[in-house]
């Protein structure tokens, strides 16, 4: 009897890497003759879903050609968490954390591939963050940490941008990383893959700033998950910025900030003035 | 000339304040028949709205009893923002903030009057933060303070309530401020007060433990709404919580807590359990 369960669970495992392999899905959301739709990427093609991707949908037999398509933060979420100090290469001097340290950025910190990040008029000092990001796919409330994977819907790459003088100086770090287009995530939501061990990588006007693995978060996406479920309510399309690794400069107007994960491909946006 | 401008300056202030004191107008959103609604308070009558308060909608001559039915929070927010340290009151020795301290709670934060505020398993210290909370009426970014009380729909009472241990040790205060059920709001949203001078109370079973008007707001209403809407967006439906005054304490499982908001009314919620 023993020998049978054994083997029971051995195939369910062999079976579920094949899945994470071979169907890899790349899910994105997007602007094509002045309506918004959600689709998924096939090649050069997106084939188009019918509804909303985190309620009621449809996989349709239509396509647009990605070339033809604006681009869209590929969620649009009720709520977003980020965690702080989640690499030890980010972390330095400091103590690192026993259990995550979560903060806020806003819905409409959100913007997508190709967005300006806009630096507010009495901004200093605004850094990249690249990071993995989740995308929860259902409602998710004290989730136990061996559960808490089934919660994620995918991934896809954030740029956590953060004011530093307002983070050091403000009561709480809400101005210096929940402002207006702050959060800027996409191009794609990628499921399937094996999101305890990609590559983020920063490249600010084309050299490469942070490198890391996502093996080397302090708190992996299970832990987080379930952390955060204890506390909040998490529901479809909400998002999690897991924390950024390394070190990070200033970025000025005119700049380009390219976020790249592993698996799910570029987010590029510029620096921009405020009132252009 | 300049005594006939004057007049009409004199007879513009006389008309503004018989609206005021006139037009006060106290909305509601509520659960009846298994359906959720908005409706214009009426003395025991509510008056059903058709629609979305916050968009498209339509008072009608339908009514409704109040004690028919069940109360629900009169605002469903995209976002909930809140200040911290606005009364000299509960600054106390640190010092007067030069310009607002914002912080973020989640509508999942948001509750409505008779409530339960749950306390999480790991929760040991609960405040009450009895409040003035602005209820956003149309889009706004980048307000002159001279124009910001136009985007005020109205107001309603809220407890910011706050795990004061957690406030103290975690990296930022979300988990703190933003737990689920940490902000009680209603019973009513009041429209057409001055709401730079009401008296905010809370009561702990029975008991007065707060009190304070407005008027001593370290930033007032104007200036609160100016100042966010320069870095965040804010959308009809929004919530801004103002801060508290005075010293809080320690609520318990059991406990009833009791915020007051002159011209809105009693917000009334109990302590519970998690799990309960």
């Amino acid at each position: 009897m023993r020998r049978t369960l054994f083997l029971g669970l051995s195939l369910t495992c062999v079976a579920s890497v094949a899945i994470a392999q071979d169907h890899v899905a790349k899910f994105v959301r997007y602007s094509y003759q002045n309506q918004v739709s959600y689709g998924v990427l096939d090649g050069s093609q997106i084939r188009v879903v019918d509804g909303d991707l985190f309620g009621d949908h449809r996989l349709t037999e239509r396509t647009v050609p990605l070339d033809a398509v604006q681009l869209l933060a590929p969620a649009v979420p009720s709520k977003v968490i980020a965690i702080g100090l989640n690499y030890r290469s980010h972390i330095g001097e400091r103590p690192v954390p026993t259990y995550p340290g979560m903060f806020a950025k806003y819905p409409t910190s959100i913007v997508g591939p190709g967005a300006d990040i806009v630096m507010p008029p009495d901004a200093q000092s605004l850094h990249y963050e690249g990071e993995l990001v989740l995308v929860i796919g259902k409602k998710a409330k004290n989730v136990p940490e061996a559960e808490a994977r089934d919660y994620v819907f995918g991934v896809t790459a954030g740029n956590d941008v953060s004011e530093r003088i307002w983070q050091r100086e403000d009561l709480q770090w809400l101005r210096a990383k929940g402002s207006d287009t702050f959060g800027p995530i996409g191009p794609v939501i990628a499921a399937g893959l094996d999101y305890d061990d990609l590559l983020v990588q920063t490249r600010l006007n084309g050299e490469v700033r942070q490198s890391e693995r996502t093996a080397d978060l302090v708190f992996d996406v299970a832990a987080i998950v379930s952390y955060v479920s204890r506390y909040i309510t998490l529901y479809p399309g909400d998002l999690i910025f897991t924390g950024t690794p390394g070190t990070t400069r200033a970025m000025q107007v005119g700049d380009v900030v390219e976020i790249e994960l592993e698996g799910v491909g570029i987010l590029r946006n510029q620096v921009a003035a405020a009132g252009n």
